[in-house]
């Protein structure tokens, strides 16, 4: 980035330096789903065209533009900023779970699909997650781990593969 | 290979020598499942403890090798040998499919798990041998895709987010 400032014009320059700090006052969060945004609800909360009986719950904002980019999913989000993690002393006060809660009391939601990352941290939040939200006859789900499309058996990961064939469906 | 040669002892590069040629001369396939085996049938076959209902059908016995690494499963192989590809020409008389409708023929098997690569190449041949072996009663199934254990959903691709999300199962 320094680098790249030098072979800047000086009217280019002061234009980034504006926007950079532009982020920080203008990007707040939606009071809904807790995703980044510039005033507001977000685009996915506000459009009247989403399905607001599921709820895909994802770690960061970086995980909305995955699932986004997949299309296909037409429901809502909520972003926890982060996963439990004992080992960093994050627990769930430290998520948005409290907001989470809020949003599943008003009854219009079926499905909680938990969506946080196949690692340590995100399936022991999706655990616990689920523990809370079952008991409130909710529906809730995992994303399937499984082989990459378009990979290679012989360079799948034995914990990957074993999922895989676990998780194997009827044609 | 050919540098090290060099470093080699002559004893020991006229055993890496014979080794070589006995690749060729001693490996067979197991006249059961198509796997490579240093004659007769492949110690899968010949284990007494395996489940001789199921059948994993994969492309090479490379993938052979990457299920038994996930260990977990405890059925048989069969091997197809290639996977069909019109771009290269290969149709179904190419691969040992023959051979497995020859196994099914027994009635001791209720689930054939089609455990093809996820590629273009692999999802042909699952979807090919599924109507071919659907109709026998059998039960086909397939392999999840996912996100892989440990990945970030950040860095996964449109596609397997797409099927992570509509695999997704019920916690």
């Amino acid at each position: 980035m320094a680098f790249s400032v030098l072979d800047m014009s000086e009217d280019d320059v002061r234009e980034f330096a504006n926007a950079l700090v532009a982020v920080k006052t203008d990007i707040g969060y939606c009071p809904e789903c807790q995703n980044i945004s510039a005033g507001g609800l977000c685009p996915v909360c506000e459009d009247p065209e989403r399905d607001r009986s599921q709820i895909c719950v994802v770690e960061d904002f970086r995980a909305v533009a995955a699932v986004e980019r997949a299309k296909g999913y037409k429901g809502l989000y909520h972003v926890l900023h982060g996963s439990i993690s004992p080992m960093k002393g994050i627990g769930p006060d430290d998520l948005t779970v409290k907001e989470l809660l809020h949003r599943l009391n008003g009854g219009e939601v079926t499905e909680v699909i938990l969506a946080t990352n196949p690692t340590v941290e995100g399936e022991t939040t999706a655990m616990y997650l689920s523990r809370l939200i079952s008991p409130l006859g909710i529906r809730t789900s995992r994303i399937a781990n499984g082989v990459p499309v378009g990979g290679d058996l012989e360079y799948t990961d034995e914990i990957t593969m074993r999922r895989a064939i676990e998780g194997r469906y009827d044609l």
